[in-house]
């Protein structure tokens, strides 16, 4: 069994070695063949360890780092002043190949800015895009991409995304992925100049199937395979999502633990309804890939609890499996020769 | 009491006469001051009327038109072609004095367009917006804008929403209404241009309690009683967020509909839920305002059904009452003023 090694920027996100390091922990058990590299601070990290009552191995072993990158740091200024910080190092284990895959739960325009130096981009792209899946009502899946990697991008860069996303379904699902633009209504005349500059160019390509635009409720019935949007509109719109997701689990949660029906039948008919909703629980779908990289980037919320980190890692790990860069190449290859570059 | 009279373009939306002629005439007993004009074809809204066994009286009359303005149709082509189209009617009501508000299910672009070219906007407005009412977890409401009318805008015209939704808001709240931007992070140095340069804005200006920066996740949490951002951002963000409400709403019926606990105790448990639920329901809060206008124009949804439709009138008959156009343009005089121009 080959190993996988993973990167993990431990100090990042709102919670730090606090549920980075356990996350750590119980990955491995999830997958036999991961190996992790916490990347942090070695005193907070071997607290955490001690906590729980587990010490380094060989597939757990700690990386010191004395700085990290804050929140608040422009990408500018992380790049300039990012030696040394645990994000940085992860990066660097990717490139040097001492590691397959690097998981950050930090800041995210400083993962991007910071991932184009250390791994560069692959030829025909010119920004990464963070991509994820979102759970439909079919209980197939759709990829939405960008996340917030990017504020602002070009219609080139729209169909960059495009083909990026549509590599990415081709590994998981069967057939063509059918690909949409995510738009404030159906017809062709709606939208900004984006949407519509796109929306030419990925009509005249051959190697995307090009189904038109999508409008933000269709989004979880499956009508398209592939969502692409500029990060601004599609970092808002997922959060947005996710809040709404969130306030339903809450209700729900709260209605039956305030139930004057405290037997088992209310229990068994909030256990299964859970299970049912559950699938729409964005902490499962935790851990965004940065598409576009020549190595495999994920971008795991800052929030993200234990559960939800594991999720990112097994992310990793599933990518390095797929080769996902290398896919996504060859398919870029196949439009730029198409395109006549 | 004082007639509050309603013009409805009954064609515009997915279902016409179906559901704004019932939506008419319920609304009727629901609010006492009423009257519709109902405008569109004659012998489709008579069928419709005859299939719910009413007749025109004083408070619903019917004004013929022949045509109605597709969803297709680009607002600059609607606008030459609209003369004798029932939006057209609708607002020419309006405009002459004859209707206090407009209500439409139809083209949003082509009612924006519609809408300035008749009623004309407010002073220190360049552009209207599409406001609506968002449920927080706090039992409060937040106003969000712009919902859809503007695909594009400038930093002043987002500052000029910033302005009218205060003033909408403060009709509904005793307190200084906390104005926030829609943007993918709440640090100082996130997002794009637009809301940069927006934010110092509303940093200058004492006219408006501006909060800074509010991310997707916490719009239901009531941080801010107005949300303003881009109306593509705004509408995607939206109809995602009732995407994601329709999806558990549906699993949640689906749940006890399948269930084998048919007795009066799953029912139970489910009405209780389902009541708890419905004020999540975005159906609740069908109607959205275009604000900047010197008059009342309710946009509803394209999909609305009857209740979402009497909603919208209901919407409408309360914007009347509280005198919105005239509040907006008295608290932007005071903007005009602070800012000297």
């Amino acid at each position: 069994m080959q190993t996988i090694t993973v990167a993990l920027d431990a100090m990042g996100g709102d919670f730090g070695p606090r549920v980075t390091v356990p996350a750590a922990v119980q990955a491995l058990s999830h997958f036999p063949e991961l190996k992790v590299i916490l990347v942090g601070d070695r005193e907070l990290i071997t607290q955490q360890l001690t906590t729980i009552g587990f010490s380094p191995t060989h597939r757990l072993v700690i990386k010191h780092s004395d700085r990290c990158i804050s929140n608040c740091d422009k990408p500018s200024l992380a790049l300039r002043n990012s030696v040394g910080s645990s994000m940085r190092i992860a990066l660097d284990l990717v490139a040097d190949d001492e590691a397959n895959a690097c998981v950050s739960c930090g800041n995210t325009g400083a993962l991007m800015a910071l991932s184009k130096f250390r791994l560069k981009l692959l030829p025909g792209i010119d920004r990464p895009a963070l991509v994820s899946v979102l759970p439909t009502t079919t209980g197939n899946k759709t990829w939405m991409l960008d996340l917030g990697a990017n504020v602002s991008v070009d219609a080139d860069t729209l169909f960059q995304f495009a083909v990026m996303g549509s590599a990415l379904a081709e590994i998981h699902i069967n057939e063509r992925p059918k690909v949409a633009i995510l738009n404030i209504g159906e017809e062709e005349i709606k939208g900004n100049d984006l949407v519509k500059r796109c929306s030419e160019l990925l009509t005249q390509t051959k190697e995307v199937n090009y189904c038109g635009y999508i409008e933000g409720n269709q989004l979880f019935h499956n009508v398209a395979d592939v969502v692409v949007c500029d990060g601004f509109v599609g970092n808002v719109c997922l959060k947005s999502c996710e809040g709404v997701a969130h306030l339903f689990l809450d209700k729900v949660k709260n209605h039956f633990s305030s139930s004057k029906l405290k037997g088992w039948i209310a229990k068994k008919l909030f256990s299964s309804l859970f299970n049912e909703l559950k699938v729409l629980n964005p902490d499962q779908y935790n851990g965004a890939s940065l598409l576009g990289l020549r190595g495999t980037v994920i971008k795991s919320h800052g929030q993200a609890d234990t559960s939800a980190i594991i999720n990112a890692i097994g992310e990793a790990v599933h990518e390095v499996k797929q080769q996902v860069p290398s896919r996504i190449s060859d398919r870029l290859e196949a439009v730029l020769l198409e395109r006549h570059y």
